[in-house]
């Protein structure tokens, strides 16, 4: 399939599981605020959108929406990770592998974006971590990852252009 | 639940999707085979089993393993993710995801060890890649990355050894 | 070299630019503190030793010091570089990818550990962040990650204990 | 500076070192070739230059490039690492850890795309790991890694293209 069919059926997928892309634009705005740099909203949104395209992004968010899911659903084929799963499992660490697979597309910087945001659980981050009618195990840390390699991309562009003014 | 147990729960998911612990080391001595070592096979099934008593090691089998199994009932609910783990799509990239995060636990060595073993595809992980009865899309890389994470930890172990002596 | 001795030299290195152990420890309980686990300093203090015993934490140690020695005495030769190493350019990241190369070897709680304690730039790590006198582009990086993975391998013992108390 | 002077000073340095951008060109066709795509050699300059374009890959070159001529010039001031480094000690994996920090941006396929070559040791790589007289210990990874992220891209890239044909 093409990558700007996987971009639709990405965002429907979280907008199903309750996240706009407006929410991630929020979590980038946050990430970047000490910097002041007086950016629009409208550019922060192209940020997320170009993550949003890239195929390993799509890859994780399908991956990780359907493990949540099934472990909503009860339906994951070993109790043990069924357990993990619905618990969170503090010490359980593949949700922020699959976080950090979409992180290390856009450099150091977003590893440490995302492990900011990740402690601070800021906005939807923080709804997805107390929401108690849906399994967010894996949503959470994806959006975190997002949201934080969203604001990297950022970084680096600005710095071109603050260069160039 | 406490390693130990999850370690036995692995070892018998592994056993049941065809794998048992001797096809890993055997891995892991081709691996090591250049190196002309003349270590016994015990002890590179002392090292596997060091792997796999990390809890994220154990993680990622039981991760990975689930969802093999529901790609191959069908019960993946998500159409396009079903079709790409079913054809073991050339760019969905998520079960490697898991293999390296097995592999970072063991550092650099471990990495060129699985992207080597990965391409040359040797023994277990042939077998598991030409397998039409099952769906192998992440054991296949799971196993290198386990074989290449046990012959790490030699690599490392054996040149303190070779200093001492 | 043998480890031990690895150990003793990346030790001294790390006092000769302004690093005690019990600096790092510091790190490492402020990391763990919202877990109020009670933990005594002697166990922090074995855990940081355990990271600075292995061997891919040492090179980190040691190629990231002397690149800041040598950025500080104007002695690299690239000046697009040096003058980036003096600066800490905040895009330069090759710092973060040696500090991550700590990390990943304890798995996915310490990469989130060292992104929050990176931001939040507490104890030794702010202090060498602020230093005028010395360059520590790289080591605030290395210092902050050796505390993140100590942290992370205390959560996963403390987890083991907890259980069986 | 800017991203494109940036990129002349990295290719002028590999110059000096004795790479040209054809020596990568030919590691990406080497690594591409299993999959007979038929594309132009200006397809995979296009794809290195690209790859030569990020600020991270810069960084990598220029940080590894330094510390080879340092050590060449046996002007590490630490005797421990001035060793590892002349002798391309097997131990020492930060150089690896420099190239993955490229191929990390370029995903799962670029990661194994690298293990397969670095252990090949196919064209200008190897002459590099045989050069008696330069220091190539990082120099040989990051051409490596360089070369891994081109194919990836174009692997990325080629799928699109033949999906729409």
């Amino acid at each position: 399939m093409e990558k700007e069919n996987y971009y639709k059926h990405c965002v429907s997928l979280l907008n199903e599981r309750g996240v706009s892309i407006d929410d991630i634009v929020q979590c980038s705005i946050y990430l970047q605020a000490k910097y002041k740099n007086n950016l629009s909203e409208e550019y922060y949104f192209d940020a997320v959108n170009s993550v949003l395209n890239k195929r390993e992004v799509q890859f994780a968010i399908m991956t990780g929406i359907v493990l949540d899911k099934l472990a909503e659903a009860q339906a994951i084929p070993d109790k043990y990770l069924q357990e993990c799963l619905v618990n969170d499992e503090p010490l359980y660490g593949t949700d922020e592998v699959l976080a950090y697979s979409i992180c290390n597309l856009y450099g150091s910087i977003a590893l440490t974006n995302f492990g900011y945001i990740d402690r601070k659980k800021y906005g939807i981050i923080k709804r997805l971590n107390n929401d108690k009618h849906q399994c967010n195990t894996f949503l959470d840390d994806i959006i975190g990852a997002i949201a934080a390699a969203a604001a990297s991309n950022i970084a680096h562009n600005k710095s071109v252009l603050s260069k160039k003014d």
